[in-house]
């Protein structure tokens, strides 16, 4: 028997998370980094939430390495959303908040992917549909945060610290259909929205090697026939 | 005698801050925002290290409105730079530093437009001509970080936050003549630098309402026969 695939995943417990780790966990080892622990996942590491990234990226490379030397698939699917203009007194306060939910974990699946991706290996990062060449009024910590994570996207495609023959792709969903989402958008069309599940098929296929796009592709997430079908941009 | 025009600087104590502080206090009444008193300046509000914008941002807006209840120009000239790669270690602290100095300063800057910016007022930002439509491998905070201030740039542009008739420019300078690049590249030509009294030159011509680009503009500095000429991208 072949020996498994190992799978990394930023943001364990979230809505998409958790739809990775149980559409992953048939055939892959999984370790998932997260606030919480993923009783799906064969390791969990939790990230202490008194601490910055600087402050707890060595243990975290110390544990992934104890877990795995190296890893097939990393895929960061961290992330959040919130509300707010430029002019509101609290916009410090969202936008530090975007930061920390949005960039940072994608830092860190970068920072990680130069040190643990496996040749040939796949990057996944989540960016944001609807801010693609959209501008960010009523979202502003939202859209600087994603912005940020597109750039250093399409970087980590081209990165010279990366290893041989790696693969780097954003998926731009544009709302996930979620619990949360359905309580704050009642009346919409959820036929319309992409599910998680359908997400991580997409993703699943893509880290065991098929039909996978070019490195540097960004994938609007388009839900059409009740498929999630990719549009790259 | 006509009132004077009243301009705000975010970066008053920088390089490049210091050269527009010079340049206007003939017939401008000044207020800098920065981590030091510059003495040029009519007003100085200084930044407290030891907290986050989020904590400061409301003792500012009090401090602005007692000097002025509206400016004519905001610009925000407050930055940095430096290097390292997604693989580094301190990956981490090097992007915080920059994006505690790039970005941060560029969100105040918007935010307090939205409240101060008079009809038909001028906000600057300080974007970075090295990054534009190149990968930043080796300055990964730095790159990140400008890419957040062109968005926020172009978002102001078009933000309905904005007062009436406003002007939003980006100036995206390429090396810029301080002692401080003299010394870490010597072996430079000098020539091919933009000299900071040049691009303060450039900037009052537009405060004054003179040859103003376009809101949304971004004008990479180039030099040009000793002098700094904007190329708008």
């Amino acid at each position: 028997m072949a020996s498994q695939r190992t799978l990394l995943v930023i943001g364990g417990c979230g809505n998409l998370g958790r739809s990775v780790i149980s559409k992953f966990k048939s055939n892959w080892n999984i370790a998932s980094i997260g606030l919480n622990i993923n009783n799906e996942s064969n390791k969990n590491i939790i990230l202490p939430q008194n601490q910055s990234a600087s402050q707890y990226v060595s243990e975290v490379k110390q544990q992934l390495k104890s877990f795995s030397p190296s890893y097939d698939a990393i895929i960061c699917v961290a992330g959040g959303w919130n509300g707010g203009s430029i002019k509101d007194s609290n916009v410090f306060e969202t936008y530090h908040k975007m930061h920390s939910v949005n960039v940072i974990p994608s830092i860190l699946a970068a920072h990680l992917s130069t040190h643990f991706l496996r040749k040939n290996g796949l990057l996944v990062f989540t960016g944001a549909g609807g801010i693609i060449n959209n501008p960010c009024h009523d979202m502003i910590g939202y859209g600087l945060s994603k912005v940020a994570v597109h750039s250093l996207a399409s970087t980590m495609a081209v990165s010279k610290d990366m290893p041989e023959g790696s693969t780097v792709v954003t998926i731009l969903p544009k709302v996930i259909d979620t619990p949360q989402n359905r309580e704050a958008m009642p009346d919409s069309d959820f036929s319309t929205w992409a599910k998680p599940e359908q997400i991580s098929g997409l993703l699943k296929m893509w880290a065991e090697g098929n039909n996978l796009p070019k490195t540097g592709s960004f994938a609007m997430l388009n839900v059409q026939n009740g498929s999630v079908v990719p549009e790259f941009i």
